[in-house]
């Protein structure tokens, strides 16, 4: 029944890209043709899949005629550099970088908003941060039940969110650091190791960062609601991989603990720890699929507030498998 | 003018007990007589003061009636045990544990509500847990062009909140994770390095751990708004050092940000740090007597909404100073 596709992936060699290789393979993904692109510095390697090593190549130059579907992993400018030239050769999109307006490519996490996928190719769809994949999972599951007003996020990223340098400035520094020697920060303006950063990028006019400004607009159109109060800031911690949120939801009336915790408990995607307990990063999100929800509790002034407690991992679940997941819905309607 | 008192500290040996001799010596306090005292297993140890070696003794059997203040920085069961010997001998004391009730010992911070303290000796004053006396500062600067409805606190925690164990567990682990050895975690419930707990101590029936609470209860006492309606979520990160507080404030009217940063940029105890850049634990709030401030921003959606970054020494203005500054209050009323 279901016929191959011929895909390619830009921004390969990155770990979303790499990530991405990895969850096609693993889900079977209907391959006819892999294409693996890159900027010019990185063409030349080669990366595994299925037991073959496929040569990167340069982005610059592709010819997109020859591929039905794209996924966009590198950076935004790179979005912005051939997105027309994508659909002008009638291939669909897929970027997780969110360089494309919403009116351009739709925000889409599957469990939350996917029917907003209809139409005929070629598509082309936003993968949103992989903040606001967690936080709208989570409170996606609870839409019956909780009718959100305002929500506070609190994200603390993993230095893996500044792509392999940032894993690698982070072992560099906490090993300098051990070793009684002095710390020179070089891919962050501070020290990492042992210290937490307020920001995760340079903050606008208003004092907001782009991520910040990112998760706010996500969030909005997921749940196709201008009206929503959503507050996030966004900090760096000395963690390798994987997000850790702490959100609050004011709700427009009291919060039903039983039946927030019922539904999430039920949810797809979604793996709730008991009260007592709760997930982090290491141990439960990282390499998992499912974003990990845990200290569920009221206000304790107000039986509307609603406080949780999220952790998943940013490159996986936040990035590449909902791009996958986004790649399988855009199949279901004869991409 | 000023008279010299006899004083005694439980809890010398642990961190905040030392912090509060070496504060206690900058900034010359009169003292005339100083008792060190902490847990019979500690008895018999040194501490340095003023060039001196002063030998540490059991607080068990200890005659309050020899001093007129007792500083209280053990556990909140040791505050407990004493307190009523305390009493009996006319001794006033000040605590750190947050082991004693609003109405028996109020809590103060001098530059918030240090007019509570009145009347005549033996005084009880509590001073609040080291992320309200942070908030509330900077909260208190606020007063007269921000009426605060609504708070979301989102402490991120320095692992010596947990004593000398907490630094000691957190360098052990990073070390041993370093050196491609696992971890197997012995203070804290999970592997603390490159990794973010979600709570600090064991939560309540309703999710709430005993600090959320006692934040929560500090910063309404501190106003002296029961109305006021405080979200706290406490999370442990691997920091050495330091509290990292993201704050965001729901104001009844929209905020004036001009106003706010002329406050802050005015306020003692407070260092604000300019739009753009931002302040972290490590080298700016560490050994230092502000509280530090940035990412003063309006909400995205919301002009009454106001978030703010804030940093402190935990264990300094957090808990010792303010201990040091409480003292030095009760003396001008004749303590």
């Amino acid at each position: 029944m279901t016929s191959n596709f011929a895909i390619a992936i830009v921004g390969a060699t990155g770990s979303v890209g790499e990530t991405l290789l990895q969850i096609l393979e693993e889900r079977d993904f209907p391959i006819s043709d892999l294409h693996l692109l890159a900027s010019n510095e990185s063409a030349g390697r080669t990366l595994a899949y299925r037991g073959r090593n496929l040569r990167v190549r340069a982005v610059d130059g592709f010819d997109f005629r020859t591929v039905q579907l794209v996924f966009f992993a590198a950076d935004p400018s790179v979005t912005l550099a051939h997105a027309d030239a994508v659909r002008k050769a009638g291939c669909s999109l897929i970027d997780v970088t969110g360089a494309l307006p919403s009116d351009v490519a739709p925000r889409v996490v599957p469990e939350v908003n996917g029917a907003l996928i209809s139409g005929e190719a070629p598509f082309a769809v936003t993968s949103p941060s992989s903040v606001a994949v967690a936080v709208s999972l989570v409170l996606g599951a609870l839409r019956e039940h909780v009718q959100v007003r305002r929500l506070v996020i609190d994200a603390g990223l993993a230095v893996s969110s500044r792509g392999r340098e940032g894993v690698s400035e982070l072992a560099r520094q906490t090993a300098e650091l051990l070793n009684g020697r002095s710390v020179e920060p070089r891919l962050f303006d501070r020290q990492m190791a042992f210290n937490v950063l307020a920001q995760v990028d340079e903050p606008d006019a208003e004092g907001h960062g782009r991520l910040e400004r990112r998760v706010n607009a996500d969030i909005k159109a997921l749940f196709a609601d201008e009206a929503l109060n959503v507050a996030v800031s966004c900090h760096q911690v000395p963690v390798f991989f994987g997000d850790s949120l702490s959100v609050t939801v004011q709700a427009s009336t009291p919060v039903e603990l039983g039946k927030v915790i019922a539904a999430l408990d039920a949810a797809a995607g979604i793996e709730l720890v008991d009260a007592g307990d709760y997930p982090t990063v290491i141990g439960d999100a990282v390499g998992q699929d499912e974003v990990y929800v845990g200290r569920v509790r009221r206000g304790i002034d107000d039986p509307c507030e609603l406080s949780l407690w999220i952790v998943s991992d940013n490159v996986r679940k936040g990035a590449a498998l909902n791009a996958v997941q986004l790649a399988e819905l855009l199949i279901k309607h004869h991409l």
